[in-house]
């Protein structure tokens, strides 16, 4: 199912004519379609707006504060050739617009709303877009050692149990993430706040083209040529979350811009992972933060950052050293004893002993023990194992 | 209001004759009071056990289990001299006995029910017991150079906020905490699974007289000459958790004793943290599985930790540079134009702008973000921060 072209175009001028996260833009193209709420603009004077029809009257001020704030670039597109009647007067070298509707659109875009992109932006290989199992991967440029060889680790993880990575083009954990992703022939996205046709920093060039030559993608929503103006950053971080099925932050100090991923994660309803660090670290402090606060989940490799982002049961992390049992931190003989009981059958203290190969003082001990922790009981007929 | 002689006798030959954690003495006594269900069970025939008066029957066959446990012991315990009748015949040189309604008795150890101990064998400053504001901090063996040293600060800054520091008195993470708690005058408990008069291990035993004479004690329920066994020193760790307001795990392996320290205040209702520390040492890995099981709170600084052990409010952590807020991760402009709006006054954008210093161009966009975060609403009366 393919946009048609008309719709295409107007998705287009509007990335170039709204910022990143205008909800205004955002609402008025969810309801017109793109091509009219672009003609409807087009038709617009700027101190006399006439709402167009479906839009609520108590919308008006603030559809009108809008209109005055696309007018002057409004006038300069229109110049340049933007419109819903034709190509977009930009493109790159291999460069696609992508919008709902086609194949490869990602479908979690959609948990933001009113704030979703009108379009992306798209060099590389599609393969890598409109998968399901992708995570994010994020942090602080300023990375320790340590944080970017966890995030290196967990990259290769996650692309190992079938994921792509996704995430930004920053020096330190992006960086990082990309590295361990390709390390082992994994597909990336790099979401970068400008134009996909800008590599930033500059020093990330080469990793960026190794993510596009590996079939990855470097995805944007602002035209090609665009610049990465700090509200554009914020709202890169949106995008990130709402592209990843769950965020993990590896790093990031107690401000952060990867809190604000995290955040924005969490209000997608994406689920978030913190991976510790040495509370020494400042580069953790971020991290602490979210796990203190309950937004995010401690993750500690990559095989618990799949079960957050994985489909729930068949993703789940493999049990440690056998299941986490309240039993944990006992003595070998209690768990022998607590092993001997069934959850059916009744038993005596001397057959539990022997099916423990325990002595009876032992086994008498261990019941006793276990009793106080709730998790075996003693009725007329005999000790029994309770159900967990 | 002190307990009498013979309430107090009978209760240290109670901790002489079952062993710590044995709920059936623990309901005994609480039920008869010690020095009659000391008398009862002295004129109990194992095999033929006569259940005491309110004791339901429903109990008999544990109560009868629990006789032919306590039978040989108490055989050689009268014949050395312990009764309802006359003082304990062992007593280390310092020991007291402590019972419940004497002044320094910890209240919190009601919270163990009938698991708990009869009586505390004390050697030492009774200054230190009896406290409310008590952390126990806990961890490895087996810790690393990071976790004494985060041990050591947490020790010495939940002194300074005028806690007694309570752990064990192995090597590691105990003597980390008694070392940061002694350094800053600190009183600690050193609870230990054996008779107070056993340094254990005894490589610390200078660190532990130095905590006696620092007005700190050391603290057993099993009578002065009982062996460390090691079912003792998993009954020491729920004492540890009851004598703590809260519990702090600095580092543990996977499967540690230290956790188990949690599970017992988890269960006895008190707060739990735990220090998270770099993914790749294997001496936190039981502190992340405590975080992500939910069972702990991450804490990073004493701070942290004297708000989870203090009194609500009085006690809560300072914020780091100012409040946490939905707005942490914004850039300076959008947080100057939040701080320029009022909860019960609507502004225009233009006023906040002037309020915020900020162009009205850049104060619309930012008020845009507030309001797709939430924070912010426009009404007719203009905009306002909304109450959080």
């Amino acid at each position: 199912v393919s946009a048609p072209d008309a719709e295409r175009w107007a998705r287009a001028a509007w990335s170039a004519l709204a910022e990143p996260g205008d909800v205004v833009a955002g609402a008025l193209v969810a309801q017109l379609g793109a091509v009219d709420a672009w003609r409807w603009v087009a038709s617009c004077t700027p101190g006399r707006v006439h709402l167009p029809e479906g839009v609520a009257p108590r919308s008006a001020a603030r559809v009108a504060r809008a209109v005055a704030r696309w007018a002057p670039r409004l006038r300069r597109l229109t110049d340049e050739g933007w419109s819903a009647d034709a190509p977009p007067p930009v493109r790159a070298a291999g460069t696609r617009v992508l919008v709902p509707g086609d194949d490869d659109w990602p479908s979690g875009l959609a948990d933001l709303g009113a704030a979703a992109p009108s379009c992306l932006w798209v060099r590389g290989g599609s393969g890598a877009l409109g998968r399901r199992r992708t995570v994010a991967v994020v942090g602080a440029r300023a990375a320790t050692a340590y944080g970017e060889r966890v995030a290196v680790d967990l990259a290769v993880g996650v692309v190992e149990a079938g994921f792509v990575v996704v995430s930004g083009g920053a020096y330190g954990i992006d960086a990082a993430a990309h590295r361990g992703a390709l390390a082992v022939g994994g597909r990336t996205l790099v979401v970068v706040a400008g134009g996909v046709d800008r590599a930033y920093p500059a020093g990330n060039a080469r990793l960026v083209e190794e993510a596009v030559a590996a079939g990855g993608a470097v995805v944007g929503e602002v035209p090609p040529g665009g610049l990465p103006t700090r509200s554009r950053f914020l709202q890169r971080n949106r995008l990130i979350a709402a592209l990843g099925a769950a965020t993990v932050v590896v790093e990031a100090a107690w401000r952060s811009g990867a809190l604000s991923t995290a955040h924005h994660a969490a209000r997608a309803g994406r689920p978030v992972g913190a991976v510790p660090g040495p509370v020494t670290s400042t580069a953790s402090a971020g991290c602490h933060r979210l796990l203190r606060d309950g937004l995010a989940v401690c993750v500690t490799d990559a095989a618990e950052v799949v079960e957050l982002a994985g489909v729930l049961g068949a993703d789940a992390a493999p049990e440690r050293d056998g299941p986490v049992r309240a039993l944990d931190g006992l003595d070998p003989v209690t768990r022998r004893v607590h092993d001997a009981l069934s959850t059916r059958t009744g038993r005596d203290a001397q057959t539990v002993a022997r099916a423990a190969g325990v002595t009876p003082g032992e086994a008498i001990e261990a019941l006793g023990l276990l009793e106080l922790a709730g998790v075996v009981r003693n009725d007329p007929g005999g000790w029994r194992a309770s159900r967990v």
